[in-house]
């Protein structure tokens, strides 16, 4: 949490913001590391396999995109606001492979905001989530649903 | 893949098929670690953080429930199958918190097969991925869809 930055309440966020949360690059070896320990098909851990398959190459795991971007954006939004957890997300799509090497970068768009039915304290956020290449090319988008704690002091 | 099992094709799935894929167990420290690289939210990193949070106690990262499923997966089906990688996912729900200590076990049921519209050496199958704790309730589900080659040699 950075000091000089206002701590995000659910009363700040609203429909249509946009946050950059910075980038990233994945080496063969990392790809290859996280595959091996959480999704094992030829395609992400076998150079040789891989070359082979339909993607001519050594492909992150979707779920190693989706773990760096939430990296990024816990670091550039979430630990300076009050969420309060995710009850889950929709629309998860893996549009293009990501390759070692590419530059990847990671951004939210605020789409909706509004209060809890149940519990006055919080409300539910949804975000477009979106990771891209060095070409602009979206490579993963989901929408995630965030709870957020409401301002109590006004 | 085990050799005395036979390789699935797309044309060995349908609807209705139920795969059970094994059980684990995330402790405390391995629920930490993740979510230290993954999604450094206090209630997934910090013990006493966490217990003054909505959980009451550390929870394991959601990103987390779904390698450890994807695990399970590729080892209990995807590796002994002809599956081509993942386009995406839709309605992922975590529904109930993760708590260090829970055996969590995995499954699938098959709810749709059907061929590719523009690739005839391959189809798309929708599975719906369940992972339940000890209690029998579902902590999270997702509907995965999964590109599977046909069996050519018929």
């Amino acid at each position: 949490m950075e000091s000089h930055r206002k701590k995000l309440f659910l009363d700040d966020l609203e429909a249509g913001q946009v946050y950059h949360l910075g980038r990233q690059t994945l080496s063969e070896e990392e790809i290859i590391t996280f595959a091996t320990r959480y999704d094992p098909q030829p395609f992400h851990i076998d150079p040789d396999a891989a070359s082979q398959s339909i993607y001519g190459g050594v492909i992150a795991s979707g779920w190693q995109t989706a773990c760096m971007f939430t990296r990024l954006f816990v670091d550039g939004l979430l630990n300076r606001s009050a969420a309060m957890g995710s009850p889950g997300l929709d629309e998860l799509r893996w549009l293009k492979p990501v390759r070692p090497g590419e530059t990847l970068t990671a951004s939210v768009e605020v789409l909706d905001v509004r209060d809890s039915r149940s519990k006055p304290d919080r409300g539910l956020v949804k975000l477009r989530c979106i990771v891209a290449d060095s070409s602009d090319d979206e490579v993963m988008t989901f929408v995630a649903n965030v709870l957020f704690q409401k301002n109590e002091t006004g």
